[in-house]
């Protein structure tokens, strides 16, 4: 097993074009990846829940991967969401990313079947996967769409496997950051998964984030990362409290159709998201339009 | 689009069959299927919740779709599940079912965007597979595996679909079947999946039970139905009294591991789930021994 | 201890009528019970949550009871909502209530401090009141105001105590009903506590219920008791299809202040409620205003 | 109406020393007080949800309040648990304590009729009570024990009352926190009420805590009131690192029992809880027996 790239920093989770016709455009995700990889991000993932993986086919999941290894800027970290619900299902997948040119695996937890996925299952699923995985995985927990919560001590129980390089946490809570953290030891990372908390949880012992609204403010959100591992806390008081409102407005409220919303707003592509997810009602485009207001007028300053 | 057939009875939602290679094994389903030709079950669900239809390939799925529809006996009604998250997948999977000789297609509510699964965007998915469906399709509500709960306004909306002919319900709420039956009208059926509210949900309105139960003990089942549907309120009670801690133990506790370690017991075969589930704990096990015990010594006598 | 009176049939618990400078007023009490007292009502229930008794005084408390006590009908069953969240202060308010001539005491399920409310406590609260009590008690669980549910099996292990007479459940749950009616035995009474699902709660074993509803429409309810207690199924069904939505909007909307609005519309005092709780919005008015004007079209004709 | 004092720093919510015959021992109180009297805190809660004050009369509150604003030290800001449902009874309360000498209220959510506490009503009542109230009041917002979880609009409404101080909020949610901080300006006050989140707050804008785990360990909490405050990032999250385990064995699974265990440990005096709670487990007793180990060995050392 290759080491795990140092899983420091901010990471996008890349939303994933569609044309008008609901068929991913290559030229727009390269569009975009252009101006991705002019920014101080650490790395990108595809195929997560912000870029709508779960509607997409195996053949465009393919493509979509096989894009985003050719387009990447050099030494951007490139992270593949794997996961299925099935265990022999994800580590196809795994492997295909791997084979592929990605580094890392983003592995959500199984969660259909909820009230059976138990710790003692958990760990059994990502101690399977992770044996047969040419690269390092990544836990995902965001009980927010899976109903599942991973807690400090089963990451404690995977921490100690060499192949699992860490977790994304988009609980939102500081004192789980925390405890992953404190429990996971020096080698094994927690990226929090949302902005919101993303300065307070550096300031705990997070490494980093993966971060929807950085899909949109790449540059704040690694300035906010900057100021938290630099110790400047008043300053990073203010650009955490600024970023508040915009992040529940484009990420909280909106999910992917927010943030595509956005990101069209911003100079980047967003267009469409597919069904059954609709577009954004007209409420939810006026206050994603006065969050962005200021920042629009900065950048056309 | 043909008329929906008379969704009444009881329903089995039959499990998958895998040999212990992990693979399915159609001679044991077709074993299965024997059995339960001989009941006098409605018909059969495929590929639902218990039938682990979402560990399953898309290969898998044909094949298994195929075989049952070689197998079972005639004039069971034959009911496949088609959801995937993506609308337009959805419907692929709709006709692939119709055209294999299915009749009518269950459809689980899409739910992994949770927060953006409004009554508006399931009316509009479900009336997008509805018209598309050259079969009619039943909404299935599964809020424990789902987090998503369809409420009997929008069965209200839904239910004028010529092409929808009624709704699985399995949040186990008799008030809720109610008033489902109450607004849905004569055409519309309302199917409840969970048998510990069975003989309740089928003097308030209801019109039948897909129910994994049956699966165990389908004429137990068919007998509280017909109790239900006789007016004979004490035996039914009695019965339904006495069938729910089996429907606990196997279904409530055990899902798809507990109902097949039971069919193993019941001379059905069960077989091993497939991962991330796990085998049954001991003590889950030696739940389903005693709740089976009595029903093993029938059998035997 | 006394042995307990037959817990079977339609129980109303009152609100408590204010007059409009927030005192208690006892001729608008005695005026709605001299109504209450001829109907075919098995007994009221004074202090319960209908009865705001969480916002009365300890003073305010005793003369209502005293008053309720004085004006009952003959025959009329007298209960007592006496919980406390002290166990010594319950045991206290059921005394008094005993020596001022209620029946039967309602306790509540302590539940301030959620999590430490475990079946092993409540059993030992339940147990200490019911040992000091002077009358017989009924467990009261209503878990949307409490968080706190009773499930059958401490149901189970507190039918045993010769001074537990039964328990109120409000938490709509039919199957919890006949898990409960059937593991108490003969002499523990199950009412239910939810309208909606009197009906079906009933033919599963339940023996009668405590019904806010009861308190705008007595005879209705009373009527589908004694139709599912005759075995007539389909002219119940089609009444409790019909009290569903007066039962919604009066009751699960609308709370005591529903409740209120209501008995002010149908001849009865309702009057306003107490603060915290604010007078009925406009828009729930007229939904109240909808469901009554058949009930008051057939009072008025 | 008086000025505020200035909410910053640790306070710790008291417990209530209780004889072992159930009865409120002042000497027992007094003891403690004196040994508070001696740490940095900031001050003191009494008849909060860890003083079990929803256990205790009238006439113990009053005494209870006597007694403390008696043996409190010099400079040690009183603030009283004037919470009842009623909002008549929640002012009768306030004014008893600001006439016994408490600076501040610290009034609880009402939240008996949960689904009728929308923040309209909420405002009124928080409104109303600091209208009529002769001291500052602190809004209290703890989900855990209540269902009812103050946002960050309700605080902005809220904060632009003259007598309303600021809001002590338990829910644990560091970005609610930094989003109140936010929202309330200069004059308001967020104190938060979990020590697990207690560093992570501070740093984003929370100005103090009311922390149970003050009542075992003041000085380690005004430790790292003090890292926090002061920019020392690295020594702060090694201490909260450390605080944790000890936090949660006390506070999240113990509760009030919990910390009166620990107190007996640590040469205060915790004695008996109330019923209906109960004395802890062997296996809690354990738990907190490990982690307060290293912590009496400093002690004795």
């Amino acid at each position: 097993m290759p080491d795990a790239p140092a899983l420091n920093g901010v990471f996008a989770p890349l939303t994933t074009p569609f044309a008008s016709d609901d068929h991913i455009s290559l030229p727009r995700l390269r569009e975009n990846l252009a101006r991705y990889n002019a920014t101080r991000l650490a790395g990108y993932v595809i195929t997560g829940s912000t870029g709508e993986a779960i509607l997409l086919s195996w053949a465009e999941t393919e493509e979509l991967w096989a894009a985003v290894v050719e387009s990447a800027g050099a030494g951007k970290i490139l992270i593949a969401g794997t996961a299925a619900e099935s265990t022999a299902e994800t580590i196809l997948r795994t492997r295909r990313a791997a084979s592929l040119g990605f580094e890392v695996a983003l592995v959500r937890t199984p969660h259909y079947y909820q009230s059976q996925m138990t710790p003692d299952t958990l760990a059994h699923f990502y101690r399977k996967v992770a044996d047969a995985s040419p690269i390092p995985i990544l836990i995902y927990s965001i009980p927010q769409y899976t109903g599942i919560t991973v807690e400090a001590p089963l990451v404690e129980r995977l921490a100690e496997h060499p192949n699992i390089a860490g977790i994304k946490d988009s609980s939102g809570s500081v004192q789980r950051a925390a405890e992953m953290a404190r429990v996971a030891g020096k080698r094994f990372r927690v990226l929090v998964g949302s902005a919101g908390t993303f300065f307070a949880s550096l300031l705990v012992g997070a490494s980093g984030g993966i971060l929807a609204l950085a899909d949109a403010l790449p540059e704040s959100c690694v300035e906010l990362y900057e100021l938290a591992t630099s110790g400047k806390i008043a300053e990073g008081r203010a650009l955490q409290q600024r970023l508040l409102p915009t992040s529940k407005a484009l990420v909280s409220r909106g999910g992917a159709t927010g943030m595509k919303y956005a990101l069209d707003q911003l100079g980047y592509y967003g267009g469409p998201v597919r069904e059954p997810l609709r577009p954004l009602s007209e409420a939810a485009r006026k206050e994603i339009d006065e969050v962005l207001a200021p920042i629009r007028a900065q950048i056309a300053g």
